[in-house]
């Protein structure tokens, strides 16, 4: 990714109500895998290196909530700033950050580039988000487009078809968005109340106060808004399936990736020797787990294999070994490493290709749907 | 509902490529709980009384893939229809069915109200649908609408912002859309090639050629059309939700249902006494599930439940039993029927409730989930 040569910062909008969703948490908050939507998009906006700070503007009553959660996901450089009754106000409430000294919170360092997300877009990648940037450096504002979706209408006053807009003249405008700090600010500053209390888009407000042409930057189909209940479904879908790509999951420690390999061959054979479950070398993978700090932002699957070939069928499991790994999962999710048995059995080698097969399918599936009622259950392959 | 006083058929456009899917099955056709998209809208329209003839029209290369579905889940008033390269002239095509003799299929007779729906919403409900038929009676044409998610602009030559639409004075047109068959019809002979090969919109093509201004009708949010591979995610989560509240399956069949809760009973008590699964009368259960026809439109769950209340703890399940269990489940699986097992055990009277609360929530996620996977497990409350 080619650095950016320019300080960059990121304000997201957090205010809504989420009245379109249908319940009473606004969709921002509402936990996609245990985790709220809005950590996520903060999440996306954080581990792009070249972004100094995120402004989080949430509505006055959820300022606390919002500061939990930075506080509980150990999210960095996020200042959490009072919201306005709309999202122009509250768009400017959180510019206003960088360029007025104000009581609650201390003047961050003006950016020569500000990004604006929604924060329930959470898929933001940061290679649409350097197309915006570069394209606001050298145009003063940028968005990212989509096509649109269904055919746009006007309607008269008698609620009927007044015309249709040709579809392919126009586009859906998305986030993120991003503007020379000094543009989109005096955006704000010369805009009416009328822009403030009614209008929807930051692109405009250039357009319309500043003489920018915002320059439009085709983005791609993850970056829709969370607006229905049925776009939280497609996240926490979206989030499983990304999840379930990686099955090693501690990849960025080298070190520690042998020594859960040699544990989990040593946890393999212990429990191959004396069934015996929830063993040491399990524990202490799982403080390992804790320490890496993975489990704080999605839940860790931790499958306990049970290996045994044996000619003697008659194999049985009492339920208090069960009743002691329910117990273990039990205790481990807190945590939010999810555990589950597998036993892996077959009385000889030729049915040993089936079995396997077997047990990889329900790993697989373990690993997709990442149930949480299912915990402590020994699954048999 | 009130009933209909006019002779009502409908057109289903099916012939998209489903390329902004990015599989290679187009999305019409891709499986929701195993059953082909476009068999749900089908199914939505089958089950409105007074519709009389659906006519589904897909490209040539599909027409044997759409005669299967029909058959194999029992599709009624279903007519297979060849589609143009276009969408408008795939409707076209659909409409002459009423109008023309042609020699693939037979002449339906006209109806006064055609309805045109996407196959690829397939949540849509009588209510809406007899919404815009009321008003397309009253207006000759009607449509179903939505707010602007996102804020609409046109972009200029130069990839830069020419203008954004006010977002509150615009609506997305969505479907179902209804016509006076004669309206429709006319419009469809009247229009030109270029608008046949880019318009989309069939209310633009009743304004401009039969100058009849369409009622829009505001619809609910479960009207969008599945689109990407989010919204397929959506609409399986949306399946499964609505699946999942109803625990009693047999709600039609009164008789059954005091057979089916006797079965349950008798299979239980067996159980309870001698330990075996896949009893008579767990066969007889899905032997009657079959000829019901609900596992052909929506896999049903099937629970074995043991429960035993015991001192004796050192209860063992041999994996021979587990192995009878999961040969059941892949038999009766290939009927759509996913049976599991759920052990409900505890010592004492005591800890019942805590054994009955956890066996309530994995009987929920096993419903929720309807995991193929997971068939024949034997889960342990």
């Amino acid at each position: 990714m080619e650095p950016v040569s320019a300080a960059v910062s990121a304000v997201l909008p957090a205010g809504g109500s989420g009245e379109r969703l249908g319940g009473a948490t606004p969709k921002q908050f509402c936990g996609l895998q245990g985790r709220p939507l809005v950590s996520y998009a903060v999440r996306a906006m954080e581990r792009v290196s070249w972004i100094s700070d995120i402004i989080v503007v949430v509505s006055p009553e959820n300022i606390e909530t919002m500061k939990s959660i930075v506080e509980k996901y150990g999210h960095k450089r996020v200042t959490v700033v009072k919201g306005g009754i709309t999202r122009h106000r509250s768009i400017f409430n959180g510019l206003k950050v960088f360029a007025e000294n104000q009581s609650s919170n201390r003047l961050l360092q003006k950016p020569e580039v500000v990004i604006i997300h929604d924060a329930v877009r959470p898929f933001v990648e940061e290679d649409i988000l350097l197309k915006v940037v570069t394209a606001a450096k050298e145009h003063g504002a940028a968005g990212a487009i989509r096509p649109l979706v269904s055919t746009v209408i006007a309607s008269g006053e008698d609620g009927c078809l007044d015309h249709s807009l040709e579809r392919a003249r126009y586009r859906a405008s998305e986030m993120p968005q991003a503007f020379l700090f000094d543009v989109i600010y005096e955006a704000y500053q010369q805009c009416t109340d009328h822009d403030l209390d009614y209008g929807t888009e930051c692109l405009h407000l250039a357009l319309k106060y500043c003489k920018t042409n915002a320059k439009l930057v085709e983005g791609t189909a993850d970056l829709w808004k969370v607006t229905y209940k049925r776009d939280l479904y497609a996240a926490e879908s979206i989030i499983k399936d990304n999840l379930s790509q990686q099955i090693c999951i501690i990849t960025d420690l080298k070190e520690a990736v042998a020594q859960v390999g040699f544990l989990l061959h040593e946890s393999l054979k212990s429990q191959v020797k004396d069934k015996e479950y929830a063993t040491e070398e399990i524990q202490q993978l799982v403080d390992m787990l804790e320490k890496s700090n993975i489990p704080l932002l999605y839940p860790v699957i931790l499958i306990l294999v049970h290996l045994s070939i044996s000619e003697n069928i008659s194999f049985s499991i009492g339920l208090e070994e069960l009743t002691k790994i329910k117990k273990f999962a039990r205790e481990v999710k807190k945590k939010n490493i999810l555990v589950y048995g597998l036993l892996i059995q077959c009385k000889d080698h030729f049915s040993l290709q089936e079995t396997v097969n077997s047990a990889a399918a329900l790993t697989m599936a373990l690993i997709k749907d990442r149930n949480p009622e299912l915990i402590g259950q020994l699954l048999v392959a």
